[in-house]
Order: C-alpha cells, then sequence, then structure tokens
C-alpha cells in the first residue's frame, strides 16, 4: 500500500513522463458545429488510445461531463473503465464544502468514480479537506495558485509580508499528513513556483496554464521539479492538436513529452 | 424580466418566508441503516410536498446526489421537475474554476438543470464568478464566511486591518453589477454577519449553519434582514425530523417560519 504521493512519484519516473493530459472534451473543440456527446466521447477514447503509454497522468475535468447532465455523468463513469491501470486519474472537481457534504464528494469521486486524487478549493479550511486526505492511497491537490487571470483578486492579498497564496501552501504542508496532498500552482505565474516550492518542499504539483494559457514550460519544470515531482497538465493544445486524428494528437503529445526532457537534460 | 435578487426579494415577501430547506438527502438520516437511492428520492419529494407552501426557496446539496453518479444525477433532474414555479431552486455547488470551466458548470447548473441560483467559491477570482452573472435572471452566491469550524483557516486571515472574507464581501459588491449576487454567511458566526451586511447593504445573504450546526437564528434574521434580505437554511433539522413523516417535516417548517416571524415582529 503506496501513499498516494509516492505512488504519483513512482509512475512520473517509470513512464519517464511528467504530462498529465486534461481531459476537457468541449464541443467547441471539435470541428463540427454542434457536437454531440457521442462525439466527444469518440474522441476522448481517441486521445486516451492515442497517449496511453506518453501521459503519467489524466485529468477528466468534470464540468465538461456535468454540462450534459446524467447523461455526462454516465459517460464519465464508462471513460473511467477506460484509462487502464498504469496511469493516474485526478478528477478536476475544485469542490469544497462542510464536512458532512465533503464527505459526500469524497464517496463521489472516489468510491464511486474511482479517482485516484482530486482537485479542491482550500477556501473552507481544514474539514472541507480532510475527508478526502483520510486514505493514504488517493491523493487531494490544493488549489493554492491558479493559472486564470484573476487568480490575484483573492489569492495575491498580502497577509502581513506574505501573500493568502504563500498561507495555503502553508496550510497544506500541515494538511499532509498521510504523504497525498499536492498543490495546483499555474505556469502562468512561473516566478511564484519557485516560492512555493520552498514553502512546500516534496508536496507534488500540478501546474496548469501550458498551451493555451500561455504558461512558462522551462520554469514549470525545472522549478517544480525540484525537491518534489511537478506534473505539467495540458489540455486543448493536445485534445484539439492539428487536424484531430490519433496520430496529430499523439504527435502533440510525444513533443510535449520530449520538450519536458530537453529541459531537465 | 426581474433580475434574480428582485425576484427573491418579491417570492421572500409574498410568501411571508425567509425559509430555504436544504435538500441534503444523507442517507444516514434515514431509520433504515441501508438506504438506496429509491428511499432518498420518495423522501424528498416527502420533504417538498409537506413544505411547499412554507418555503421561499430550496437548497439541493449537489454532493448528496453526486455521490450516485449517473443515477444521483437522473434524480436531481427529476427533483427540479417537481418543486413548482413558485419558489426560488438554489443549486449548493460551490463549484470555482477557470473561465472556459465555469461557462460549462454554468450550463450544466442554469441550462441542464434549471436551478434559479447557485452557491461559488471566490478562491480562482472574478473571472471563475462571471460565467454565471451574465443572466440577470439567475443568481450566485459566493462563499464569504462560511457555517464550519474551520471557515477561519483562510477566512479570517487578517489582510491589513481587515480579514480575507471582508475582501470577499466587497469584491461580491463589485461583481454585482446586474444585481444577481448574493452572499453565504454562517449562522455559527453571528458577530460576522452586520460586520458583513455594513460591507453589503443590499445583497441577498444565504445563512446555513442554523439547526444541527448551532447557529444563531435570532441574529441571523435581524442582521441578516436589515439592509437587504435574508434567507435562512435550515436542511437535517427539516429534512429528518421526528418520526420522518410528511406531518412531522411540515410541523418542524412550520415551526421555524413562526420563530422567524416572532423575531422579527
Amino acid at each position: 500500500m503506496k501513499s498516494f504521493n509516492t505512488r504519483l512519484s513512482d509512475i512520473i519516473h517509470k513512464k519517464e513522463s511528467h504530462l498529465c493530459i486534461g481531459l476537457d472534451m468541449n464541443p467547441e473543440g471539435l470541428s463540427t458545429p454542434d457536437s454531440t456527446l457521442d462525439d466527444l466521447k469518440s474522441h476522448a477514447y481517441k486521445v486516451i488510445d492515442a497517449t496511453r503509454d506518453l501521459a503519467a497522468a489524466y485529468k477528466p475535468n468534470l464540468a465538461f461531463f456535468e454540462r450534459w447532465g446524467s447523461a455526462g455523468f454516465k459517460w464519465l463513469e464508462e471513460t473511467m473503465e477506460y484509462f487502464g491501470d498504469d496511469v493516474i486519474i485526478i478528477g478536476d472537481a475544485k469542490r469544497g464544502d462542510i464536512g458532512n457534504t465533503a464527505k459526500q464528494y469524497a464517496h463521489s469521486l472516489f468510491n464511486h468514480f474511482g479517482f485516484d486524487a482530486v482537485t479542491l478549493s482550500p477556501y473552507m479550511g481544514h474539514d472541507s479537506i480532510s475527508p478526502f486526505t483520510m486514505n493514504p492511497e488517493k491523493g487531494a491537490f490544493i488549489l493554492c495558485r491558479t493559472s486564470n487571470p484573476s487568480a490575484v483578486d483573492l489569492q495575491n492579498q498580502p497577509i502581513g509580508d506574505e501573500l493568502l497564496f504563500d498561507k495555503t501552501a502553508q496550510l497544506a504542508v500541515v494538511w499532509n499528513g498521510k504523504d497525498n496532498v499536492g498543490l495546483v500552482v499555474g505556469a502562468t505565474a512561473p516566478k511564484e513556483i519557485s516560492r512555493i516550492r520552498k514553502q512546500a518542499p516534496g508536496l507534488p504539483f500540478l501546474i496548469p496554464g501550458i498551451g493555451a494559457q500561455g504558461g512558462d514550460l522551462a520554469i514549470s519544470m525545472i522549478d517544480g521539479n525540484t525537491n518534489g515531482v511537478a506534473l505539467i497538465n495540458i489540455s486543448r493544445s493536445i485534445n484539439f492538436a492539428g487536424d484531430l486524428s490519433e496520430s496529430a494528437i499523439r504527435l502533440a503529445a510525444k513533443e510535449y513529452v520530449e520538450k519536458m526532457h530537453e529541459i531537465m537534460n
């Protein structure tokens, strides 16, 4: 029984890949103007087939399933069966609620859907996180400094000499009693990756914001993988690469993995 | 075409009720030890039948549906058809994600499920909120000072002479350009209700924490309804009242409505 953080680190080293593919199946991503759920379902399987050996992790984004209601959740259930074993599956859910409700979300994401880890919002504090960290084999990536332009509204509020996201990083270290807590740190704020790393040595980073959002891959890789491991999440630039064929998707994923190898060597 | 905040205020006055019933269909709430989804479905309909004329709003908590996966979402779709028109339906989802993802969640909650309003986490800032506030007829309650014990972890971090939740209240006022933004303020921190009200006059408050969580009803009603309206959310103490019969549930709801009238007179 490995802890989540150890298992994640082992898979990254075994597959020699830091790539996390964000499965954001946006209906606007396909060339057909009125994409159906079936079109997106086929496309998601194509992305998985094209990249299974290249990705250390997949990160299905629940919003893109929920927008179809129960049919979308049925699709998510089917997709969860399709990934195979040798990969980490992160439920990008950004949940955060009082204890008795968080317990239900944890049941949903870990027991019902079978995710290995989830993303969570820290705004409600420890008792909104703890139901997700009770089992050391399951992981929780806490939103710390996110990749979106408005991240600064709250996250960069000054607290003495620090910023709010510094406090989040420090709290996450405290919450990591079972070696299964990580942080979401956006590649669009590259200077802040090393700053956060100093406060949270050893915690895995999930770094979104590369590709469509314009984040910095080199700094993300170097600073994210110093004193800990980093997963680099790519969504749109792989899911909807080139002519949307399996080979175009594979090529895009392969190029990202190679770029990451070059940066680290 | 009324804005959400105006419609909410009108319904509260017309029905002479500040009661919001939180539909948290916890399997542990029923007396049968292994409650099935069908048991909970019947029970939820019983709660709605017993209270439809008493409640200004219902607040289905998505976690308690999601824990059953696609079958739970099918149940939520069916439940949404059951409420009738003369009531506000708030999706307690506490979502919060980057813009293109928030757009999908807004589609899910407003267009697919048909909620009148949602609860949202402010941690990711304005662009995570704005997809939910574009339509003035749909509302967004922003988590400000929540009712759980760990709320203080982040929300009470000091920012100059203020606390983080003050900043959230101030931001929500800025985000309320279309008269459709409100705040979630817990009854378990009664002193903070008037403090937040001063910073956000006119914004509706959604106040959880009464009943099982032990919040203060009198202060919530008086301070919450000064310079704005407040919905008082009750979940467990109504859903699972007495012997779980329709009459026991109705009695519990009626007693809360009467207590609120007494406080205001």
